[in-house]
C-alpha cells in the first residue's frame, strides 16, 4: 500500500447539504476532526450541533464559514451542487495550496438528472484545470447515497469509485472510503471520473423505473487479499 | 413489464471474436437459434463447431458471413471490435430495417485502454444516428467479461446495464441478458451509454491495479421484488 497523508482535520465545503452531512457524520464517527462549510454560519454550526446529537460527546464537528473551513483542514471535501462548484473552490482557493481536494460533485443537469450529460468531459477535470497544479483534485464519493450515509445503524451497499492523478490523493480518498466503513476503489486518472459522474445518473434511472430510493454499485471480482 | 418481441434467432457479428462466442455460447444454450457472423465464412463456421461442441447436441448455433447471418435473424448483436463497429453495420444495414440491434461496441483507444475515451459523446448514439430511426438500437453487455461468458460452470457475478431510447428494444436486452444468466437494469435512454461504455476502461484500469482477470460491478440497493 502506498501511504496517503496523516489526516486530522477535514472540512466538508457545502456540509450543510444532505451529502456533506452524511460524509461528516461517518468521517466523526471514525475519529476525525469535521469542520461543516457553509456560506452562512449560523447554519453551518446548527448543522454541525445536529450531527453532534448523533454522536457521542467525544465526536468533534464543528461549523465554520467555507474559507475558514479549508483553512484549517489537511483535507477539503467539496459537497455542494453542482451549480456552486467552481465558485466555491475559487473562494477557498487561498486554503487549498498544497493540500488535496477531495471533489464530490455531480453534474446533473435539472430538470432532466437521470441523463448522463458531460458534453464537454467531466466536471472534475475542469475544476483541476481551474485551480491549478498545486492543489491536487481526486473525484470520490459521488454514487453513494446521503440516505445511506445519514443511516449510522446499516452498513452501505456501495462501493466509492476514484479517479486521480494524484498517488497522495487517490490513496487519501481510499482511507476516506473506508473510514466511511465503504469500500474504495482506484479507478485510473482523473479522466475517468466522467464515468463516475455520469454513473450518479444512471442509478437515479434505475431509482425512478424500480421504484427505489438510491440504487448503488459494487465492484466485484476482486478478491479482499487483492486489495 | 413490458412485452418483448419474440426472439427466435439471434445473429452475433463478430461472433469469432471472444465477447460474441461468449454470448453466443449462452443464449445457444438457453435455446435460442444462434448464428455467428463473420468476414470469413470458413472461420465463422468452426467457431460455431467450436461452440457446438461445448453444448449437448440438441444446441443451435450456425456459421454465416455477417449479411446472410443478420438477414436470418430476429435480433442482431454487434460485437465487433470498436473501429469496426460502423463499418460492419453499415454492411448489413440492409438487413437491420425494423429489427432491434444490441450494440455490445466499447470504444477502447489503445494502448490507453484503462481511460475512458468519449470526446464526441457515447458511440452507440452515433451508431444510432448514422443507422437512423428504423433501426432500434439497444447498448447492453459493455461489461461483461468474455473470460466469465466462456466459463458455463461458474455464476458471473456481474450485471448488464441497458440504455435504449425504444422500450422494445429495452426490454429484448433484459431477456437476452436474462437467459445468460445475468440480471439485466434499464439505465434510462440511450445517452446514458457513455457512462456503460467507458465504464469497461474503469474495470480495466481496476484490473491492472489489483491485479485481476475480470473485475465485474453489481447494482445494490433494488429488492428482487422491485425487478
Amino acid at each position: 500500500m502506498h501511504s496517503s497523508i496523516r489526516i486530522k482535520t477535514i472540512a466538508v465545503l457545502g456540509g450543510t447539504g444532505r451529502e456533506g452531512r452524511g460524509l461528516a457524520l461517518r468521517w466523526a464517527r471514525a475519529g476525525y476532526h469535521v469542520i461543516l462549510g457553509g456560506r452562512d454560519l449560523a447554519r453551518a454550526e446548527t448543522a454541525a450541533a445536529s450531527l453532534r446529537e448523533k454522536l457521542d460527546s467525544i465526536a468533534r464537528i464543528s461549523g465554520a464559514l467555507n474559507l475558514a473551513a479549508a483553512e484549517q483542514a489537511d483535507v477539503i471535501v467539496l459537497a455542494v451542487p453542482f451549480a456552486a462548484q467552481l465558485d466555491t473552490a475559487l473562494h477557498v482557493r487561498s486554503a487549498l495550496k498544497g493540500k488535496i481536494l477531495i471533489d464530490v460533485t455531480v453534474p446533473l443537469v435539472p430538470p432532466k438528472v437521470e441523463v448522463a450529460q458531460l458534453p464537454g468531459g467531466s466536471a472534475v477535470e475542469r475544476l483541476q484545470a481551474v485551480l491549478g497544479s498545486d492543489v491536487a483534485v481526486v473525484s470520490a464519493f459521488q454514487n453513494v447515497s446521503a440516505h445511506h450515509l445519514a443511516d449510522l445503524d446499516h452498513a452501505i451497499d456501495c462501493d466509492v469509485l476514484i479517479c486521480a492523478d494524484d498517488e497522495r490523493a487517490a490513496q487519501t480518498a481510499v482511507e476516506l472510503a473506508e473510514a466511511a466503513g465503504l469500500q474504495g476503489w482506484r479507478c485510473g486518472p482523473l479522466k475517468n471520473s466522467l464515468v463516475t459522474e455520469g454513473l450518479t445518473s444512471l442509478l437515479i434511472a434505475i431509482n425512478r423505473r424500480y421504484k427505489v430510493p438510491s440504487a448503488g454499485i459494487r465492484i466485484t471480482g476482486v478478491p479482499t487479499g487483492a486489495h
